[in-house]
């Protein structure tokens, strides 16, 4: 199972510490973390993975490894920028929003664009005209977002991928 | 000057009419009109610009033109699929987005993020927690989304990118 | 009828006056040119399509359109760095590749993969083991590589996309 | 450290025995595999290094996980399609070609322009008009290409790579 952790590369203390505990719990339950691999929430994230074990993958915008946090285990280097958040949260059966600015924002368009469900914590309000319901799934600690993270990606829904990354 | 347009590939008949007159505005005040090629708002106001005679780019994300709207001039074939939606904001001065949805949503994103004002005619609302200003500019009327499109486009914060295009 | 023309940001007199040339004849062929926006090659090709009163289509590797030549009608920003190869070939019916370092024999792999022909001059020599024949066409002179670019992109092979393009 | 395999998803039995031989000697020499993920010299590299333990990357061109071969670890879901090829080879410190088609073309070419050392088994020659230099490293057997790209990728000059891939 692989889960996608979205956030800003500066960011409060407290979202630091938001960060850090549900890298530590993803850990915890197996799950493979990945995330854009720079700093902030992305460090923080992957510095809690790794605390309890877990493998952290960085999805860099740059053209070298140079900008990977040092928590990151597996750095690809796309050379693509920005446009690698689509690649961030396609490679994930579920999401992790944790504050973020337009980044982030970009990103959970592309989940929600792939039917990849968004687990949010302080994170963007989105409406549209004409639709009522948020599409973002609202939590409010950093254990139910996992805990919701986790349970989404292995709805029948998305039993097709989930069933192949667990071989 | 280039402007791009962002909208859905399925729309309603009153956003058709007002992508078009999108279209014809930007085309009689010179500007190259860029946006995804495909259907619905895109067709719609391609049609529009080149009714009155404006040049229209579009950035495709297939594999090759046969989804082009046939008011596309210029078909640029990306191959690289929704990761394409970067290209056709960060090439335009300005954007203005007709109702919309998640694809839209992420050019949004990325248009703010790179500092291209977004003009909303019917589209997306976004709030941040903590953050108080709407980033969109709202406009009620085709006439005046292309006003504003055209004046930010023109002012001096992007003045550096308006000199180069109009040579 | 798009074209694309290949080559390095950095080449000699001799190129410059070839890519010159070859932008000329597209231009009064009615062909749209396609390169990547930059120095060298691309530069005077576009140049010359210029002064035939051509249209000229720049897919740029970086983040503004800073770095277009000055004879770019349509820089295309993609932010996706070297990635944006792809574009260039994969929106054309045939490639021009005149000289040329990595990034243009990237280019013309691309093409090849894509099924999209590539004239050469003076450019890259391929061979796989186990095969014989030389994947590029290899002409002499600009008048010959146009003749052969146009007359390839209008083959029956390519029919749908030039009759696509030529509305 | 991170090395990359590079070649076709349809190989000779042949390929597939070298592939997998390269996959079990990058394993057991502690390199992390990145690969295109697909099958053929993809495929029979994965399976060779998970025999031994290793750990594997699949950089996959399409919009989900359903094409990783079942050894893939960590399936990255790019949707970029073949501009995939950049991430592949940009993410690695060393680069084992094997036989190879055209993306495997584009591949060795992005590698080389990245200053990437590509070490060849059976693949691509590249001549370019007054250059004499192959810039391929060529080897007769799978030791010697893991050997010779291991001690690459430690060099001295790609040596603040390998530092941080190394923590």
């Amino acid at each position: 199972m692989v889960i996608a952790v979205i956030g800003d590369s500066s960011c409060s203390p407290k979202e630091v510490k938001l960060s850090e505990t549900v890298g530590e719990l993803l850990a915890q339950r197996g799950a493979i973390l990945i995330c854009g691999g720079l700093g902030g929430v992305m460090e923080a994230v992957c510095r809690g993975a790794k605390s309890k074990g877990g493998l952290t993958v960085g999805i860099l915008p740059g053209q070298d490894s140079s900008m990977a946090n040092p928590w990151v285990d597996v750095p690809v280097v796309t050379g693509i920028g920005e446009a690698r958040n689509v690649a961030v949260v396609k490679s994930a059966q579920a999401v992790i929003a944790i504050g973020g600015s337009y980044g982030t924002l970009s990103e959970i368009a592309y989940a929600l664009k792939s039917n990849i469900p968004v687990i949010g914590l302080n994170t963007w309000s989105l409406s549209r005209i004409g639709q009522e319901d948020d599409p973002i799934i609202r939590v409010k600690s950093a254990a139910e977002a996992v805990d919701k993270a986790i349970s989404l990606a292995r709805s029948p829904k998305n039993h097709e991928i989930a069933s192949l990354r667990s071989q």
